[in-house]
């Protein structure tokens, strides 16, 4: 007899482990100090003891849903912006009026960290009460050197603030600030050598990434960052093929990157090179519904080279004022043809890797965390299939 | 000094009313037995006493939001047709597999009216937690005639389970049943000759509704259900010109009617034949979005003829799983680039119309209902920005 501290008995499981989905009928899971020590069927499990032993009616538990590409730490909004242009205002109109991405960048300078949790939060309880346990979150408003570690001390913090987990980025070449217009390479250089040995000394970031694009950084200066970033033992993401492509995509899969991001442009070279890396092919809906977007991801190139598929909700003021992960999977089929099962995976067992963080969870298993989130549901298909609908029942982290 | 039952204060205020939004900045709003006795600024404010005095701390209050195009009643659901479909099942496939509009047919009459009571009620409660008030219900699904009174008789049950309003359509006219195959005509002659009377003298119905397309009924068809909800004093409303240009929305406005709904194919001459009847332009962006639609509305020539145009979930199994009227606000500015104006009035003043109740609801007046939605938020254009977020503080119905 195996002691155990809570048991969920009477579910249906989807694990999402081995094959597809990892459906499992009459399904059970138990938990010992915060980790699964079995989910599968009943009849294959070991005797267990718990004090404590739920029924879930057959209602059906996944992982806890992970978001693995955020911005969710800023200041300000940029609702008047979106008025003034959906009012016909043109983009030198919204710039004057103090629009665009320097006004966040504004914004976030201006906010103490105290705002910038405060400001965050509702964002982040849109997501825990849609069963997320997970949340990456980005710096990349600061974009000098305080601004940048005020984002991700925010970050961190929002992790006590609430029972989830938090994995941090440092995105200090996000964009190229005022100060130094038209000097790319010498804000790269601040970047480099100042920001990021200031944020690895404080243990502020799980990962670095960039934004390459030619409106943002080349794929040489992408490559600074990135070689920084091994030097300090820290794993790289990048926003790659966005709006072009740069060959982003490939320079990330040399790098060993977790995941490459966005990738409407993403080519049948890049599609190789990060199906032999094992990148994570992390897909936006929400920028590419909320940005009018028509060029699509190649999501068959993906499927027949293997490439794992995330999806996450890029939630950020400018191209995704977006705080349901649902509402994700939804685009992810309807705008991107994604199965159901592919947006599933998307953002259970593809975005733990992309977080570089499938040994501890995105998937039903024994030895991972038990989150877990409990549906009133029919079938698996429902929670892709309804738009503005939370069908949660409950949410479980680290086993409560 | 003028009693009064409750009373908000220190509001910010989109009364609907008057100029554009009707902002109002330092607003207050007085109710009396469950109507509205002042809306507009303090200074402006007669003398009033109440028991109840609430300080709304500078938030914003619009009307109660009204949905003003549902399909809200019906048995089953289509996760499974969606999933299949996803995966690359044909028409066919899917119709084999039991799926299409039969099927939530076959759902809809096995089901009982408690069933559908039932049913309906999470769908309802994610409209209300969103600061819905007033929702319109179709009928549609049963097309025999038992079967649609009782989704008439379950939709106005909706209004005694739940505080909000209720207004009931009778769509005997939404699809051909198997039984009638190949004989429209005589399936026209049921619901004209026998449903129609029965619904009426039972008073089920406030409005009549028609699907005019070539999957479902011709203009002369249409006339018909028209010309009979003509003699039992029904308002009617039509679903026109969404898959082709048949000439509904000419067709309805010559009728009167409340409103044409859909409307991509829409061209001048029901532009022009709307504008004179007062006709409502009722836009349905989810179903849209869900499939995966190309041809626009015509916005521009809606807006230069004066057309009210209202915004609607459309929530149906089909072809609009959508329970959220805050999502389509966003995608009325972002798919059909509306204003943040015309969504906001297209959810609150024109959807009033669109149901004929806008003696009744819809704007921020004295002597209407007092259905109120009191937001967490700094500027309206926030409620249209924003995707997967339900910034409302507090929803009051008929004053409480
Ligand atoms: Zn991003
Ligand atoms: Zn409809």
């Amino acid at each position: 007899m195996q002691n155990c501290d809570r048991l969920w008995r009477n579910a249906r499981l989807a694990t999402m482990a081995g094959e597809g989905l990892g459906l499992i009928d009459d399904g059970l899971v138990a938990v010992r100090d915060g980790r699964i020590v079995f989910a599968g069927t009943a009849v294959e499990a070991p005797r267990l003891s718990a004090v404590d032993v739920i029924d879930c009616e057959g209602r059906w538990i996944t992982p806890g849903l992970i978001d693995c590409h955020t911005h969710l730490i800023f200041g300000g909004d940029r609702a008047r912006e979106f008025e003034l242009r959906l009012a016909g205002a043109s983009y030198e109109e919204i710039a004057r009026a103090g629009g665009g991405i320097v006004s966040t960048m504004h914004a976030t300078r201006a906010a103490s960290e105290d705002a910038l949790v405060t400001a965050a939060l509702p964002r982040l309880d849109a997501l825990i009460a849609e069963g997320v346990t997970t949340v990456e979150v980005k710096s990349g408003y600061g974009l000098q050197c305080e601004s940048e570690l005020r984002m991700l001390r925010a970050a961190r913090r929002l992790g006590g603030e609430r029972p989830v987990r938090i994995a941090t980025t440092f995105l200090g070449a996000h964009a190229v600030p005022p100060e130094h217009r038209d000097d790319a390479d010498g804000f790269m250089a601040v970047v480099c050598d100042e920001m990021l040995p200031a944020i690895a000394a404080e243990g502020l970031a799980d990962a670095v990434d960039a934004f390459c694009e030619s409106i943002a950084f080349s794929p040489a200066q992408v490559e600074r960052i990135f070689a920084a970033a091994a030097a300090y033992g820290l794993p790289v993401k990048l926003h790659a093929e966005q709006l072009s492509n740069l060959g982003g995509a490939s320079l990330a899969a040399r790098y060993g990157a977790l995941s490459a991001d966005h990738l409407e442009y993403l080519d049948n070279a890049g599609i190789t090179a990060m199906a032999a890396a094992g990148t994570v092919a992390t897909l936006l809906p929400g920028a590419y519904y909320f940005m009018r977007e028509t060029k699509l991801p190649p999501v068959e190139g993906l499927r027949v080279a293997g490439v794992p598929i995330a999806l996450a909700t890029d939630c950020n003021p400018g191209t995704s004022p977006l705080t349901s992960l649902l509402l994700v999977l939804n685009m992810g089929a309807t705008l991107f043809r994604l199965t159901v099962e592919e947006c599933l995976l998307g953002v259970t067992r593809n975005a733990a890797v992309a977080l570089g963080l499938d040994h501890e969870i995105g998937t039903l298993e024994a030895g991972k965390a038990c989150d877990l989130a409990i549906w009133d549901i029919e079938q698996p298909a429902e929670l892709v299939y309804r738009m503005g609908f939370n069908p949660l029942h409950a949410r479980i982290w680290r086993g409560r």
